[in-house]
């Protein structure tokens, strides 16, 4: 559904309101979200309806739905679950467009409940009528504006930060805690169970308020993944939206086969999907508010180099320790503004970054030395830190600061230290839309959040390369072939000669292969590519090959091989008697070169995930990995090698020469295109990737793939 | 100094106090100290005196401090920085004991003001006077009471939290933030410049206050690191220290030259010596403060499963991933408490932890639930969520859990979602002292801290092992003798041949290698020890033997002998023509076995440090390496192993077979005796540390060691 979906815009711009099950009893929710509507200053058409009649707020309250004269669009269903059906049923042939179900009871208490909520969805579609909920708290708009929310009053203040939510519970207290941290909201709307709107299409209508800046989210998961990061990643690109996503833990580890699968979570796969859109990951509430006033009220730096201004030490030294944990820089003063403070300041202050211009500091002077480093060039930020100051008051120095701040086209936060002796100073901040913070800690990670969005809207997000001569449907064709000739095992291994011909197919290098089925035969191979060489047992059925004493390495003669043989079946049998081996494989040895992992999934949500990392079989021990989401660009490739140490390693390290970095940056992108391509290769793995010197390549030395059994047999 | 010491208590409980500088004029600083004194309602006398008399509160000002009347032990000046000398003698002679010096223009403004500070120092010394500052805003007690800042009013609340601080800023804001969130202080000492009393004095003596639970310091250093540690270990054995340390990126890196050497910065420093004292190091102040709260108010955790209890999913699950981010589990309720929760609560409940009561929940069903969880033997804690209830007020939910939480010996958190509607239900709960924040995570994360402080007590900490034979004195005579000789090169690093015969005397195990000086004698040594052998230069002169061309591994007869003896001459010629050349030394290849690097440094501020982790030629890159102070215990060597990915890989991994973890530890144990009985040895570092088999033990097949040249020469 696109983001202009006219349906939904009953929810958003109503014409009239129904409140069906509104109530004389003020405990009652129909009761609460009267109340709201009407005082919200709401200017369309309210209709009050309840079986009971008589009156509310001045207003009538029709018997039925059917009585309710125009205009009336949007539906709001305060009643008990089991007459939600025929109320739907009534709003339809009523003509209203949309419904916001509050009422619980539906798919959240079981089997009879989801059932009903089907009901809901059946009759809503037969009308082409849309669905807020069940379960929903309501949504609201500070600017239209409307109240159509049952929660106590008073509602948020009008501002310009937009919330969306799956808790309910969530959103009350953002509304209450806002208030208290002195900022507003342009709309806040409560999902609920999502029958039938969720997160994305609320995502996209809610960017095209003009009064919403900042988008925030509340997750508790995503209905459909690769469409909520198309869509996130559109409006990301206007707005800033930040996530925050709960139930990190909760998800449960399937059953996986490959180093890949292991360490690909649903944790990896949401970064790397918020990655891809643009959308800022928060950790906590406060985080996701505290981010969100930055982003809606400050200029984007223009780099990472921050100077801090105070008036005392220590709490100098804390901003200079939380800019660099956020991987801020302090900037380097050029020598005018330091001869500039120097003329403003006492001898005794500090004229380094952080300048410290001592606790005697007036507003002038806070006021003029924030002027002076806000206009050198090498300064793209200021933090403002300001305890109670002892011989001016808080409010004074802000009354100083706002006109400099708000002349300036680069950020400042402000680090107001202390709680009722700043209040004055709070108060105007805010009447300001300047954010304050309470320590530096949290102002200097608002900052980087500024720097992160600056820098992620000058990263043009190029178009996904491609590398690689197979099409799609030529990948398809080849993996239905091989699968319909059944070399497919039960346990969804692809037999190793079946592995290698899609990776040539796929343009991935391996290295030459021969499968010998006897002593003899290992031997004369050996003797033909020149030794040492190395042995691998060939079976689909052994995954993971080297703990099965499954691999041999360095052989140098033809007596080492002919044992080798032996002792690889030996071992193969021992481990796994029933296992099928079509023989060893015999290859020859690589002697330098560095090894990698690149390994591929098809995650539930988000579909194919790539990742990137330090190989071997110490792999989930070392857990130097990096995902993204296929299919990939060269940048984003590249990217994957910046995460990681195995990555930066290619570019060479102490003795350690430098490798062909391009190859594996090729071998991504081969592997991210045959991912995207074949969503039936549930895992895909080549461990490792020797990568060779500069211009010398790289060699998949060994791939395994494994395909999802169900999915394969409806090809 | 002990934490007895009788010098301190003028400070700390002072009969009679001598304001010198007390001013009628209300901006002085020395006017908010004669009113804090007098509106404290501290109970010793209160002396003003100032040269031009007069009378300020209804008391007289005398003119000299010489007039002043007993009782007097503690003056407390506040006059310019060139006054301070002289009426610090004038204090000696008239009897005092101590003094707060308040005024600035000391050590912090350059040489002048340090020569000053030395003046002070020398002045007072010469009486037996102790001095806390200069730069101090001074210190107050909320239960002696008595407020000796001149901080604008009013103080702090009475409470249980004692704050010390090198920042007098920090501790301004301090004060006045934590009225605003709720909580009291014992004690606030702001130490200033440290000219004598320091950090780690006020530590002991604050620990003696009967009213303090909790000592919460903010650290820019500390003052001699050995001592804070003994201090604060002794100190945590009964109350539990929070530090703030700032200037983590403040301090440069030295010029090092082993790995561990650069991965040692003052940091891993820091968190050693906290972790050795058992002191909690917090990140940010709001961190501080909120653990202080929950250790000053709440039982200890018996283990690390907790319960959560909320009346909406959202918080529930954001409750549990903190919880889980924590280091924390989710408790396994009985089937008797589940059984219990059914019968209290609407069908729809989640009964399974986290507990749903669903938003219909009652202050009663609250109390109740909240009960059943307690008495489950399977939880250590409880967070309970209380977002604004839509149908009761948060206050009632209050006070109905209070009476329950403090009848129980468990710790219970309260996180409260929201910001006015839950005002009611903050005072109740503060007043009750029982920790609430305003989100799940911080709860979540205060809930952690109790069970790192019950961890920190019912660990025992051993005396370390002795299990070297070597005395320090045998330890420190041989490296004299060695020195002596002068075969200490000019960049400090010791001989192969030294560095080998330290290690044999600590009882290090390294393999048995012999010095070839020619190709042909190269060819008989390896002869010796049986092909393949490996080769390495034998010079002082070159530290990254590697990167030299200076290894050779894996010769496998006699002619790769011959050769590789040339080759490494020569690299090493190229690359250091002034190198002094011992030779090529000529040990056997060992083929299995996996490499840790174990090393030590020494601190500046801590003395000796020791290192393991992943050894080879990768350390800094991969950075899988853990720090700790020696002398090491076996515990805390065991701890190294744990924290490191080579260290866990020690007791097998897949196909690697497990190793000899106990001769790792036996190594670390040596490591550390040698550096604590050697400071002249600023770095040794043993890469790799070849660990063999089970019962195998392990061999120290590179070692390098490097003296500090000054310090040595004095030996």
């Amino acid at each position: 559904m696109s983001r202009n979906e006219p349906s939904l815009i009953p929810f958003f711009a109503p014409q009239g309101i129904v409140l069906v099950g509104a109530s004389q009893n003020p405990v009652k929710l129909g009761y609460g979200l009267a109340r709201n509507l009407v005082h919200s200053n709401y200017q369309g058409a309210v209709h009050f309806v309840n079986p009971n009649g008589g009156s509310l707020f001045g207003r009538l309250i029709y018997t039925s739905i059917a009585q309710v004269p125009d205009p009336a669009d949007l539906a709001i269903l305060l009643i008990p679950a089991a007459a939600v059906p025929r109320a739907l049923d009534e709003c339809g042939r009523r003509g209203l467009q949309a419904a916001i179900i509050g009422s619980g009871g539906f798919r959240e208490t079981g089997q009879e409940g989801a059932e009903l909520e089907q009901d809901c969805l059946r009759i809503a579609a037969g009308y082409g009528m849309r669905l807020l909920g069940p379960n929903s708290i309501g949504l609201l708009d500070t600017h239209l504006p409307i109240d159509a929310t049952f929660l106590p009053p008073p509602g948020p203040l009008p501002g310009d930060v937009a919330f969306i939510s799956h808790s309910g519970a969530i959103c009350a207290a953002v509304i209450d805690w806002a208030r208290g941290q002195g900022f507003g909201l342009s709309r806040l709307v409560s999902l609920g169970n999502q029958a039938d709107v969720n997160e994305t299409d609320v995502l996209g209508a809610a960017a095209q308020d003009p009064y919403t800046r900042v988008l925030t989210l509340y997750l508790e998961g995503v209905s459909d993944g690769r469409r909520f990061v198309e869509e996130a990643g559109r409006v990301a690109r206007e707005k800033p939206v930040i996530a925050l996503k709960v139930g990190r833990y909760a998800s449960g580890q399937q059953a996986v086969a490959s180093h890949t699968g292991a360490l690909a979570g649903q944790e990896s796969a949401f970064n790397a999907a918020f990655r891809r859109a643009g959308v800022i990951r928060a950790d906590t509430s406060e985080e996701m508010f505290d981010w969100a006033r930055a982003l809606a009220w400050s200029p984007l730096p223009q780099g990472r180099s921050m100077a801090v201004l105070t008036n005392a030490g220590g709490p100098g030294v804390t901003a200079a320790d939380a800019l660099e944990a956020n991987g801020l820089v302090l900037a380097q003063l050029q020598e005018e503004t330091t001869a500039s403070l120097r003329s403003m300041l006492p001898p005794a202050a500090s004229l380094k970054n952080p300048v410290d211009m001592l606790a005697s500091a007036t507003p002038e002077q806070y006021a003029r030395c924030l002027a002076a480093l806000l206009v050198d060039p090498g300064v793209h930020g200021v933090l403002v830190i300001l305890p109670p100051p002892p011989t001016h008051t808080a409010g004074a120095v802000a009354k100083a600061l706002i006109p400099i701040i708000h002349a300036s086209s680069k950020p400042v936060v402000i680090a107001l230290m202390g709680e009722r002796l700043i209040q004055e100073a709070v108060e105007h901040f805010r009447a300001a839309r300047i954010p304050e913070y309470r320590f530096p800690e949290r102002s200097a990670s608002s900052l980087s959040i500024l720097v992160e969005r600056a820098e992620f809207l000058n990263r043009s997000r190029e178009v996904p390369a491609g590398t690689n001569p197979v099409s799609g449907q030529a990948g398809r064709e080849l993996l239905q072939a091989w699968l319909s000739k059944e070399q497919l095992a039960s346990n969804g291994f692809l037999s190793q000669g079946v592995v290698l011909e899609l990776a040539q197919t796929y343009g991935i290098p391996t290295p030459p292969t021969d499968i010998a089925t006897s002593p003899e035969e290992a031997v004369r191979l050996a003797t033909k590519y020149g030794y040492p060489v190395a042995m691998k047992i060939a079976s689909q059925d052994i995954a993971h090959k080297s703990d099965a004493g499954g691999v041999l390495l360095h052989l140098s003669d033809a007596e080492a091989v002919s044992q080798g043989f032996a002792a690889i079946l030996e071992n193969a049998k021992k481990l796994k008697p029933q296992a099928e081996i079509q023989g060893v494989f015999i290859h020859p040895m690589y002697l330098s070169g560095q090894d990698v992992i690149i390994g591929a999934v098809q995650d539930p949500q988000f579909g194919p995930l790539v990742m990137f990392g330090s190989g071997g079989v110490e792999v989930e021990g070392l857990n130097d990995v990096a995902f993204a989401l296929a299919p990939l660009t060269q940048a984003e490739a590249s990217d994957l090698l910046e995460k990681t140490w195995a990555g930066r390693k290619l570019k060479g390290y102490r003795n350690i020469p430098p490798a062909d970095r391009q190859a594996v940056i090729d071998c991504l992108l081969r592997i991210s295109q045959l991912a995207s391509n074949l969503p039936e290769l549930v895992e895909f793995e080549i461990n490792p990737l020797r990568v060779f010197s500069m211009g010398e390549g790289a060699l998949a030395l060994d791939i395994r793939a494994r395909a999802r059994y169900n999915q394969l047999s409806t090809i």
